[in-house]
């Protein structure tokens, strides 16, 4: 039961990953192919350069369909839902919120369960997460969003390192899993609402 | 013998690719190891990123050395050959549509006879034929040609699609590779000759 | 003791690499985010795309968490040590030819190694020194800096061919590397005194 709520989140994630993906390409103006480029990079690019790093490949999603038709359905849901997108913005931050927090651990989980060490771990938590986006922002020809805004890739790193803590100390997959991300959504949802930043301005 | 001839059209479509890329590097003024790169990027980019996600490495251009080779003659012929191939600019055409066409195909084949689901067989036939050009336009920093221009990738996909009908119900390897060629070398050329696009314009 | 040498250079070749990606987001102005990408992927893209490329996954950094510590450390020298960084410019010249020497003479091994053909191994050997630069200044949204300036990747390519002819004909691994990493770095020193290029104007 566990496993099928982590499943449908999982499939949920990808959905909003994948419309923020069609989103970028309606701004750049492309056409229906890059739409669906930007899609599919958007919503897999980061698991995707995970199992290459770790040597997982096939890449996962090859062995399940349904991420492929999920993918899909992000095209005419965008195109035939903008009011309802529009209305349902909140609801979308959160499952893109949830999608960040879930892939984060589930690319921890993973990289251990391969035996390497925990900081590899803790990066591949991260790349997991975030470079879905950052694909996207290269062939967009855009500068990567998480150069510059939000404190998204730390709020992923926080939760890796704590999902390692309850690992580690606790032994309880399932309430690391929970701790850890409800930790990512916290501080992604402070990190918007009060506009934290992290400069690196050094003199030279 | 379909073998040998097969293998000659594949080398001429890395030929071809091949040229683009030095033609690209040209316009951009970078000098000879730009042009270099991008004739590698433009001729195999497509068919490495297709065996880095499907796990057959080392990537398959590197167990036969004709493919280095060619691409290396794609430098001398740009420079000393540019009336040459002002000239000869349709039958380049028509060897870069051949190009897409097999690289397709070969694709198609190459992830089926991996055992993965056909679906990602089409997927992975389209990124062998396109994905070289999107790494060439990421490294020259601008935007992926295919996100805007000619139904290039909706070409592949049907072509695929047909390979993938020829492949389960014809059982005709050699049939279905020339039916499914034939379709993306009609498709490519009423799509340029009648400037085909695909608009994707929701209103948000 | 040879062994002990060649890490130590390994090491901070790294670090060096990893302080030119750290000013590399300064100069964008991204955060700490984006030092830290940069960072890692200057440090360290050159070698993780090689292994990819032959098949050599978990990529070999995931083996010594020293690659880790010492790119992690870019970052804090890079702010607190911006006077000494300045002042030691000629030293970290130095120490970023040796490491480029160094990662060119070890992905040629490397790939010769794994029993591939010594043309893919020389290849293997440029892509070892100068993808790392070329995936940063992609992230950065700027035109590949080898495409156009010195004769960087020409370096690497002249030392990858000579360790080739001393790996061949005399079988001494280390005056091979000695004598290649020496070249490369000659060759550089000369590059970068005298403005050397290798332009390439067709006329079209």
């Amino acid at each position: 039961m566990l496993s099928n709520f982590i499943y449908t989140l999982d499939l949920l994630g990808t959905l909003v990953f994948a419309i923020s993906g069609v989103y970028a390409a309606v701004e750049k103006k492309f056409d229906v192919v890059g739409a669906l480029v930007l899609a599919f990079v958007t919503a897999l690019g980061g698991g995707t350069l995970r199992d290459i790093l770790i040597g997982e490949t096939p890449v996962s999603w090859m062995k399940d369909m349904n991420y492929i038709y999920i993918i899909l359905m992000a095209l005419p849901i965008s195109y035939f839902g903008n009011k309802m997108i529009h209305k349902l913005r909140k609801s979308l931050f959160l499952f893109d919120t949830i999608g960040i927090a879930l892939f984060t651990v589930l690319g921890v989980q993973k990289t251990l369960a391969l035996g390497l060490a925990p900081q590899i771990a803790v990066l591949m938590g991260v790349v997991s997460a975030v470079f879905g986006g950052v694909i996207r922002d290269v062939l967009s020809n855009k500068e990567p969003l998480i150069f510059r805004k939000e404190i998204y890739a730390t709020a992923c790193f926080i939760g890796a390192l704590l999902y390692l803590v309850g690992h580690y100390f606790f032994n309880n997959q399932a309430v690391s899993m929970m701790c850890s991300m409800i930790v990512v959504i916290i501080i992604r949802y402070l990190a918007v609402s009060r506009q934290w930043t992290l400069q690196f301005n050094p003199k030279f």
